[in-house]
């Protein structure tokens, strides 16, 4: 027999376990409705991902539900916001029970633990295609922004850069790169960085999410706050296994540089507040690489032992420029 | 020349002419701000349109980018609540620079109506999908929901059922079906009822708007509210055009009984404001027909000059189950 979109909804959906209290009502009406704590203001971003544009078409039920909700996270904490409740717009082409309790388990296990609330949902028929959009609370003003970056602030990223890239290669091209677990994993769960997020809230200088390559996303800081950068190649954080690829070939530095899908953040500190980085990568267990500095100069400046360094790869992942 | 992702965004999406007082950062970072009115609550909804699906594949841009927010509207209507601001997630299969203006105008021009600001999107490649997330402000304690219709009270609609079925009809059929031009604008271009929503406010014990069709959405009340009612069939509003199909044949009535997309409002008022609806009516020029009345036994029952009357047509749109 078949399923009617309202039993889908139904069967997947309302079956989470966080109830927060700011949710005063959740799914199942025309609309959620939302008691804003006070002194807070409201971050609110979306992302879609598309079937073979934003993971590759075998990527498993779970994986997708999780990272479809961890690309969104990514941006709350990019924001220094606090995860609060998302909504789901979910377009699948047939109803498969088993994919959807693969998606349902993969989204709802990211949400348990930012205690993340699904609010409301709309299921439709047609190409797979999943578009949440997350909001997060931050005390009112203190939202990290691209545009607060100044000349001579130290600029930093968060864990390793390319890995993503690196096991999308492990996909596909199987028999030039042997599998390496930890980045296919890194491709299909990113870890949006919450915790380093809401602790930059009072000393970083600008910050952003790095989904489409460092110095695409960089370049965003860099537009937006009207300076440019000097970045030291060697500084930039790389798994063992990305290190190794790049000794043999320098090409590889571009998975680092331009992969896009890492969800680590880049941000900049001004000089008086760089004491307190150690302290927030000691708190929350994350490296926090030095890779650069914040210059008058529009652009951006690679270098590799103290020389001039050629960009490697293409600018960054977009869409439709291929 | 590829246009990348980013220049889209710029050049259809960052010229509205709405600024909003409570948007505190708008599209451009990783995230938008909000700064929420006080006293007020904040009401959610996301729907998405599917070509193909939700729309026949040759309607035009600009029809598209109205009806993707006109639908989400409804919902806030739904709700009593006030429209602020939304985002938007566009899946296209390709960079046509025509088709975006047409969808911006159509889009915007719906926004602008309603001081509604666009804080956000996402704009990605692949089939084209379109999910709007639109939210919406009601003060503390106000919105209208499905869950508080009571025995004794009045059923009540707006405008007239089955237009956009009609509409539907013509361009599919239309040998057999003259072309009826405000049958297919109404398709393409519903309408809102904000103004019905917020005047609905304190006086409707229970509202939804009829996206799926007049028995499956006043099914939606019945099951939440746990009643249910009697509807008089000669009592639904038709507009002359389908009042004339169905006078030739009584199968039309199921246009207005589970026609999908009128987006009109159902909705439910207790005896001792009754009094209240046709001020309400007349103030928004809009016209509101009692169709029936609350009732113990669960379950719609449909009446014709006092006699039981078969339920004409399927029980609403439903995606997957046909």
């Amino acid at each position: 027999m078949p399923q009617s979109e309202f039993d889908i909804i139904d069967e997947y959906f309302t079956r989470q376990r966080v109830r927060r209290d700011d949710v005063a009502l959740g799914i199942g009406d025309d609309a959620a409705i939302i008691t804003m704590p006070k002194g807070q203001q409201l971050v609110v971003a979306i992302d879609t991902l598309v079937a073979g544009v934003h993971f590759p078409n075998n990527t498993s039920a779970e994986d997708i539900g999780y990272k479809a909700l961890a690309v969104n996270l990514s941006d709350l904490a990019a924001m220094g916001a606090e995860p609060a409740w998302f909504t789901l717009a979910l377009t699948l082409p047939s109803v498969q029970r088993a994919w959807l309790r693969g998606f349902a388990k993969g989204l709802f296990e990211l949400a348990e633990k930012y205690q993340l609330q699904l609010v409301g949902g709309d299921t439709t028929q047609g190409p797979l295609t999943i578009s949440i959009q997350v909001a997060g609370y931050v005390p009112t003003g203190t939202a990290l922004t691209r545009a607060g970056a100044r000349v001579g602030d130290s600029i930093y990223v968060t864990g390793n850069l390319g890995d993503a890239a690196l096991g999308l290669r492990c996909l596909q091209q199987p028999a030039e790169y042997a599998a390496v677990p930890t980045a296919i994993n890194k491709l299909n769960r990113p870890e949006a960085r919450i915790d380093i997020g809401l602790s930059l809230r009072d000393v970083a200088s600008a910050c952003i999410d790095i989904s489409d390559g460092l110095l695409a996303d960089l370049g965003h800081i860099l537009d937006t706050s009207n300076v440019g950068a000097s970045i030291d190649r060697d500084a930039i954080p790389l798994s063992d296994g990305l290190r190794l690829l790049c000794e043999q070939n320098t090409d590889h530095y571009a998975m680092a540089l331009s992969g896009g899908d890492d969800y680590e953040l880049c941000f900049c500190v001004a000089p008086q507040n760089e004491s307190r980085v150690e302290a927030i990568a000691s708190i929350c267990g994350i490296r926090l690489t030095h890779i650069g500095i914040i210059e008058h100069q529009a652009g951006i400046r690679l270098h590799q032992a103290g020389r001039a360094c050629a960009m490697t790869g293409k600018s960054g992942y977009e869409h439709f420029s291929g």
